[in-house]
């Protein structure tokens, strides 16, 4: 039987913070629905964050209202603290990814206090969901940003990211996904962890968020993979780029990363053509943004047969 | 104790031979030399073929010759076909590097001959150097193009990719070169077939030459690192493009797989700073060309710590 896997795509999230243009919440919207329609059952689709920090994500709850209506689709929202959970509640969303960094020196960067202080906070999270008795229609992701090292303060022990994923696991977490932040990770490194991660976790699924900052993104979703790994992060045209390292690429480009796993024989549901002729008209409007990923250029081999059963496009647009 | 693997730049001659600036003569030995100091023990130097073809590697002998009087340096140069090879010999190559494709298409086209056909040449080369005494001196790797599929053709058979590496190693191989020449191969089908290569060639090494046209380049080493595979082609900067996808990128670059291999606790016995050095001196040699690979940008993490003894440069400059 062949293997699935999810793709979430966060370019919405991950990629337009980091981009100078701001992309029209209308637009925003058509991203949603063109990826549903190519078979996306997840999207990240925006940050619950100040405006005042990240005035691109001001329509946070707009995007997140229009994206409810997609049939079929399960958007997703990123909250860096208890303030932003609760806006996103409020709001409406039915998955909510809390980051916190593993990194001291990271997470107080971000969200001035300490890993533990966040942790806490994703406690009360979880406590809140069940004061509202949103269980059974609220998911709580565990997002741990630098799980495989810090630009600021370098090394990260694996012990301290094994324990953070225990504890949001323990605490009721849906989801723990474990992300290379700033694109240290290495396939022996992630396999490693992960392997560790997958013991403490119980029957939680793990997911995997990498960046391609220094080329071993697809290696490193090859390593999770084989390690069972079946959730996976990746921005659209890589867009994102690395706020450390100006013109570097950074999340990997969901593109590529569709086509590493159906190349590996494995299902991702979603329809490469499509995919690639939504990536032809991001590129028109970010005109002048970096991106990444190979496929474009290159297209698909001629050998490839995808593994998914081709979606009937056009249904949600 | 730490393994060690051995990466030859083919930047000379797979690079340049896709790029339409003609780097000169001095700089191509430049190249050698700052390479080597880096801690490079073999570089494709160049490739003996018709100059009415390929006019950038006019200058065949002179740069041969040049390499080989850079100590510690294995100046290797591929040929196409017998007469090449001829010429090769004349010129004192210490390596050939004999390439045919596996794919009929693929090699009617570059040679305009069967594949057979090739493969008989091959053991006519390797009759001369016994004629010429020259077996303990001048070693003849068989490299097999489009091992992995073809732009022309499409899927190669993996028994027939087998069936040639076995017939070069025992008509005398020094080593067998897989080559993904046009950028199709992925980490299984990496695997698969370089684990039957293995059980074929005896004690001949096998090498690994990949493209990163798709993306898959660096996750493709790690499959064949993984089933035992020591010996690796990468191009700095990525060198080399792709003639069937104007913009899209050809080898996998030097610096990133260098890193990667590092990063996984290898020792490639290569100072990556001087190497990342000769790469911004790379990119003024070849204003206006093309580049892909990614370190260079980001610069290695903070928590980066290479296994390899540094080593002192300048010793050949």
């Amino acid at each position: 039987m062949t293997e699935t896997v999810s793709i979430r795509e966060v370019g919405l999230r991950d990629g337009l913070q980091l981009v100078e243009t701001y992309l029209p919440t209308e637009t925003k919207l058509s991203w949603c629905k063109e990826e549903a329609a190519a078979g996306f059952t997840e999207i990240e689709v925006t940050s619950f964050v100040p405006p005042s920090i990240l005035p691109q994500f001001a329509d946070a709850a707009v995007v997140l209202g229009g994206a409810q209506e997609i049939g079929g689709l399960l958007p997703s929202v990123l909250v860096p603290n208890l303030k932003g959970a609760i806006r996103a509640l409020d709001a409406g969303a039915k998955k909510i990814s809390f980051v916190l960094s593993a990194s001291e020196a990271h997470n107080q960067s971000n969200v001035r206090c300490s890993t533990d202080a966040s942790l806490t906070m994703f406690r009360e999270l979880l406590e809140e969901r069940k004061a509202r008795e949103l269980q059974d229609t609220v998911q709580i992701a565990g997002a741990i940003a630098t799980s495989f090292g810090c630009s600021i303060q370098g090394h990260v022990p694996e012990t301290r990211i094994i324990e953070i994923a225990a504890a949001m696991a323990s605490a009721g977490a849906d989801e723990v996904n474990l992300a290379d932040t700033v694109g240290y990770a290495n396939p022996r490194q992630v396999s490693r962890i992960f392997e560790q991660a997958d013991t403490v976790v119980g029957p939680v699924p793990l997911a995997a968020h990498f960046h391609d900052t220094r080329g071993m993104g697809l290696a490193n979703v090859v390593a999770a993979y084989d390690t069972g790994v079946r959730r996976f992060d990746a921005s659209l045209g890589g867009l994102g780029g690395c706020p450390f390292a100006p013109g570097a690429s950074g999340n990997i480009a969901t593109e590529d990363c569709v086509y590493l796993l159906e190349n590996l024989g494995v299902n991702t549901g979603i329809d490469l053509s499509a995919l690639l002729r939504l990536r032809a008209k991001l590129t028109d409007w970010l005109s002048g943004e970096e991106m990444s990923g190979k496929l474009l250029l290159a297209g698909p081999a001629k050998t490839f047969a995808p593994n998914c059963p081709v979606v009937m496009t056009g249904t949600h647009t």
